[in-house]
């Protein structure tokens, strides 16, 4: 199935949800932005207007096997305090599926046991995170299927990193060339 | 005065547009996304649908100092044909203004003098301009009030070239931590 849902959260971080995007579709694979409340609409933390693919609501995440946790304030905070989020990430975690999360991102599965079992890294201003057992200062971890990232400097890398698990090395060799990269 | 205006046209390319706006708005620059139609509602090359904050008609760019031309398919091509989009070109380099352009944005200044009095670079695939005697073959150039850069790689360090007009070497730094550079 190989479906991506990037979450939106008033306030997510406008590039550590876009660039990622960006890679997977020029790479062909299918992936849906998805509003996390009922209004398609989202506003980006540095104010960029977009209207989403979907909202949570009409989501069979079943048929998704990443799930994509942007960061942004206050995006992650919004992210943290949405239950269907919550169910979303529960699910995905029972049933061994990838999540990807950057910046902020990392902090809304604090709550869940993925952070013990997984070494991660986040963005360096969230304190009781990085003073966790299985932090480290990385730009890009990948364990298991758990892949985080520190902050928006390094979303290109943290897309590349996602897309890597669907699609050959020659492939992301070739959106590279056409990035210039 | 300091403002920038980001000519968005249909088919721009994703974070060539975002990614700066990211940095320059993380700086607290003031910068207005100008869709290129009548219409507030552009959608990227990745299929991101944007609301620009303003259209094209309604601008006073008189008040602006940088004006930013991102890349992506058709999105150069777009600005290239729009008859508004050239008078505004035109005026910054009359008042010698600055102009940022990236991937295949810089092709839309071909019919001016201003790629024949600086250095630039572009996108590999736009032939005719890898061919003129100022092209070269670099991430980013900074020419006078020309700064072009070459693919969507590296929309990031054109930003931030972009934004060293206006900030200070010490508040570079310090989005660049935000964004854990």
């Amino acid at each position: 199935m190989n479906k991506i849902a990037v979450l939106l959260a008033e306030g997510f971080e406008t590039i550590e949800a876009l660039a990622p995007i960006d890679v997977f579709r020029r790479g062909g694979l299918e992936v849906t932005t998805v509003s996390i409340t009922d209004n398609l609409q989202v506003t980006s933390s540095q104010k960029i207007e977009i209207l989403a693919d979907t909202i949570i609501s009409k989501v069979d995440f079943s048929q998704y096997s990443l799930l994509v946790l942007p960061g942004g304030y206050p995006g992650y905070v919004n992210l943290n305090e949405n239950s269907e989020v919550q169910e979303v990430i529960k699910n995905f975690i029972l049933n061994n599926k990838y999540i990807g999360a950057i910046c902020g991102g990392p902090s809304v599965l604090e709550k869940f046991e993925i952070l013990e079992k997984n070494i991660f890294t986040c963005h360096h201003s969230l304190k009781k995170l990085t003073e966790h057992k299985n932090f480290r200062k990385e730009n890009v971890i990948h364990s298991a299927n758990l892949i985080t990232s520190s902050g928006a400097g390094h979303s290109l890398d943290f897309g590349f990193e996602l897309a890597s698990l669907f699609l050959s090395e020659e492939k992301l060799l070739s959106i590279k060339k056409g990035m210039e990269l």
